[in-house]
């Protein structure tokens, strides 16, 4: 069956008309554990940018996309945890097809039934974001994922008015944790604020003398979500032995990791793609973790992330959204909802 | 009360007849959680020649030394675990003076009582290279310290014959893993064997067609423990996604850090001063872990990794030791036994 989708044939800059365009692809019936799903509302992240810059040119179009929310159509022959008509969410895979497109494949286990009370375009803001920061902060981080289980610890969150940053300070805080973050003005302050962070540091000044004046000498652990290369040296020497310091960012020089080795400092990647990339056992777990995020919005504990949402899925409405994200500006998330090709605004 | 010592005054070639002195020091009486010990044997590791070879020109003379065995003469005030005349073995802490003396004093907490079967110097070459080997596959790889807890685990070691390379192999073949490491030539190669490894790649070729063809895909975590720089690019693409490479050389050079994040992986220093220079609570795990290891001693479990032992603590010993070790061609322990001062061998 055919479909439509927001397609790139080639890496150009998001002013350049044919960064995007309207397409239309074949869409097959899903097989194994794979669900047909019918796009909702999708977001565009950071990692969407990044793959469209570096897309080198190619003859069959390139569809992105990585945040989904929709409703299941068909099932494949050995899926087992999901229904036709379930409304489900997922950030998928990025080897694979996204879900900038009407409709889209995607590995039951990596998908779980949608928050109950939320409009799809705040579902949407979720999964990426919310897989980053949960594996973040209790795979690769020491820390329970658990109601208060941290209590009397410390997590320094880099930027924490970004799209993980917004969802990691609340998963947090929910697992009492004490969260010091970073922000530049008042009004990404005032965000991080009320999503519950308990220190703010001005990342214009000096981070260890704001951290002290705020009174503590060090912090258990960091995530640092913006420039891993400008980062690392200034994190490094705030954490505290034996710490263990969690980098989203590719670097783009090589890093002076001698820096952490008087405190024998532990430096963990966390990219939410690896466990499909390498088809790990460990894929479960992001449905399984997308299942517990969804009970946590049900009982109240999250407040949505999403803060801006363009209706209509098309090529138009992706330009706009990439350029958005691409500014480095964006607060909170971006999504666009169905309908598929409507009316740009 | 006085007492001998090997000084030095500042860091000179190991040729240099003044490099290392035979010295009177003052001796004080142990406070706190202090043990007054009578050193009767202490090793040579690569920390003691990197110290050596970075001392600043000093008038107090710097005392090195971090592996000992020794009778406990006197104890402080506070001191609860070890009695007087125990025989104890200890790596002690990097910022107070060393095991080449007569007499040293260190912290209880980092102390344990001896193996009861083995001599004074094969004791002697255990504490730092043990603790560092611990460290790395108990607290800084997910593995459990348990006799046959990581049944199907892969582990690269790489330099497998040096003295942490030694006993990191015997813990982990203890521990129940599958122990792939490097060497370089027919001794090498053999001690390793000898000491249980499963797999021996050649660190002149190339590793990763080594490890296919001994029937590996890739390896669960690996432990540098020769130049980070050289192998780190080397060991990344053989480990698995969401492993672990734990390094215990300082890097020279900035890391390439971005061949880490496609699989996830994590990194840790393991620096085995770290918890006695930041008088962390964890000190005590040092001493635990060194009770433990000298059960495993007495139940026949290890085998010494003491290769060779100079009679006679003194400046004529302690230079022909670090030139040894300096050259980087050591299997395994180089010891020296008191007496104290006694003739040259």
């Amino acid at each position: 069956m055919q479909a439509k989708a927001v397609g790139l044939y080639q890496g150009l800059p998001i002013s350049d008309p044919a960064s995007f365009q309207d397409i239309k692809v074949e869409v097959a019936q899903p097989q194994g554990r794979d669900l047909l799903v019918e796009v909702l509302a999708t977001a565009v992240n950071p990692i969407d940018t990044k793959q469209r810059q570096g897309q080198v040119a190619t003859s069959d179009p390139r569809i992105l996309g990585f945040d989904a929310v929709g409703k299941v159509l068909a099932v494949g022959d050995r899926v087992t945890s999901i229904m036709t008509d379930d409304l489900v969410y997922y950030a998928g895979a990025v080897d694979r097809p996204g879900s900038d497109a009407q409709y889209q494949l995607v590995d039951e286990r990596l998908v779980a039934l949608a928050p109950k009370n939320w409009s799809v375009a705040q579902t949407a803001g979720l999964p990426l974001t919310t897989l980053t920061a949960w594996e973040a902060l209790f795979e690769k981080l020491p820390l329970k994922a658990e109601k208060q289980a941290n209590l009397g610890k410390t997590v320094l969150i880099v930027n924490g008015a970004g799209g993980v940053g917004s969802i990691a300070i609340q998963l947090a805080k929910w697992a009492g944790l004490t969260v010091i973050t970073t922000t530049g003005k008042p009004a990404t302050t005032a965000w991080v604020k009320q999503l519950g962070a308990d220190v703010v540091l001005d990342y214009h000044d000096d981070l260890a003398k704001q951290l002290q004046a705020a009174g503590y000498d060090s912090v258990d652990h960091a995530i640092i979500l913006h420039s891993t290369d400008l980062y690392l040296p200034l994190v490094a020497p705030l954490v505290r032995p034996l710490g263990t310091i969690v980098a989203v960012v590719t670097n783009q020089q090589p890093l002076p990791m001698d820096l952490l080795k008087p405190k024998s400092l532990n430096f963990a990647w966390e990219f939410m793609f690896t466990k499909a990339n390498y088809q790990l056992t460990a894929m479960a777990t992001q449905g399984m973790i997308l299942a517990r995020v969804a009970e946590l919005v049900d009982q109240g504990v999250l407040q949505p992330t999403t803060k801006r949402v363009l209706e209509g899925i098309n090529a138009t409405n992706l330009k706009k959204a990439h350029a958005v994200v691409e500014s480095g500006q964006m607060l909170g998330k971006l999504v666009l909802t169905a309908p598929f090709d409507a009316a740009n605004n």
